[in-house]
């Protein structure tokens, strides 16, 4: 379960330790509060650069935090001694498209061409949410957030395309606006939310069944509230098939040093 | 009708005169673009101060732009020799809450307890919705925004009480987004919408049925977007029945100096 609660009040470091020696391979959501948490990819040098382009032109699902140099594993600008080969809790491994694999590190996987994207998450928006008194109904019932594969279509580059998934979260009318407010201010998360209201204009028949994770529950007199989703980029990938490609397993974030409230553009 | 477009590319200083010469007397919407227009609101000193005190607790009803010393008929941080007596293109004068006569100037009507208070209108935040693409479609048909009362309680200060009167435009849901990111910039112009999507839930019960204004046609696919109503404090103020006021006649508002895109707090 993604949003499952972990008991930790250690610092982004710390975790990162941790995941490194094995003693923790669970979902990251809840821990070291504060810091940006990043979807992972990671991809052959040949297929490196048809997916930036497809990150550069799809900033809303891919919103781009670091990039890596081919076949160097670390990643300073996000934190002190990341080294994506270990410092997740767990990874998915992919070959042709295909998840194979889902080990807690990648060393014996490291090669010279491969080469590191982070892309913000929505965790940090949701916790500018939080802070600001909005109540998040799947935090709240310890619940998946609801996520839906749209008809809208995603720019495509080279040999990257697909549909747009998208997260909800139902909102009464007053907290809709706030969080259109709020998430704004963080492009680098997925920012202002693409659609609002009317689930049938984005290709969404019903809300209770949701492509990923549980469903919403919507109540009397909320809005449906839809962001560009970290998951695209995953859909997308298995689409595009390159002969390896490696990802943070779902939930199970890369935590960088950064605070998320300066990815805060305002 | 209020947002008839008036024929003129005038400056604000000149269009004051061209008010104060008796040349025109009509709305003002679309009159000296780029400039800020204010609802205006004059009351006896000893009503002054509770009233001020109602605009400083209801800000998105009534944002304070302007108010005058007692007795004193101009308003320097609003323009050069904007005189309050005859530079609006035509009054209400209220009596007993009782509207009594519609002049083009006041002055047989000044005294020395008079004071000014001027709001920002929505003619800013449409100017900036409609720079940025935006479509309104009130102003596509040339009729009024629609506008309502609602259940919503102002803030009561002293005299002055009542409920909040919204407007309403129908916007697609991608815009409706966008329009609350660039609304949010000018509080001085009523700020974010106060409410989205559910009309029932603020208390109105039939949205082709506005309380004041044109019915504003909500199209398959909308949303209703409301905004706090400039009409708010001259419903207040009818309630309140001080024994004289005078305000502008909707629509023929007072045309300041100001540049719209000065109000825009980001």
């Amino acid at each position: 379960m993604i949003n499952a609660k972990a008991e930790s009040h250690l610092g982004s470091a710390s975790e990162r330790r941790r995941f490194r020696a094995g003693e923790y391979d669970g979902v990251t959501s809840g821990l070291a509060p504060g810091h940006v948490q990043g979807n992972v990819v990671i991809l052959p040098a040949d297929w490196a650069g048809e997916f930036l382009r497809f990150c550069q032109a799809n900033p809303k699902p891919c919103p781009l935090l670091a990039c890596s140099d081919p076949g160097d594993a670390m990643l300073p600008t996000l934190g002190e001694d990341v080294d994506i080969r270990t410092d997740l809790p767990r990874y998915r491994v992919f070959r042709d498209g295909a998840c194979v694999a889902e080990p807690t590190d990648i060393r014996e996987l490291w090669a010279d061409d491969l080469v590191t994207f982070v892309l913000g998450c929505s965790f940090s928006f949701e916790a500018a949410l939080l802070a600001d008194g909005l109540a998040l109904r799947h935090i709240q019932e310890n619940r998946n957030v609801a996520m839906y594969r749209t008809a809208i279509d995603c720019a495509s580059a080279g040999r990257f395309r697909g549909k747009l998934v998208v997260s909800m979260r139902p909102l009464a009318p007053a907290d809709a606006i706030r969080a259109i407010q709020i998430t704004s201010r963080f492009p680098a998360a997925h920012g202002a939310p693409v659609h609002i209201g009317h689930p049938e204009m984005i290709g969404i028949a019903d809300l209770e069944r949701p492509d990923f994770g549980d469903p919403a529950g919507l109540r009397g007199g909320e809005l449906p509230v839809f962001w560009a989703c970290g998951v695209t980029p995953q859909v997308v990938l298995e689409q595009a098939r390159p002969p390896i490609a490696i990802t943070h397993k779902p939930g199970a974030m890369l935590i960088t040093d950064l605070l998320s409230s300066r990815l805060a553009i305002l």
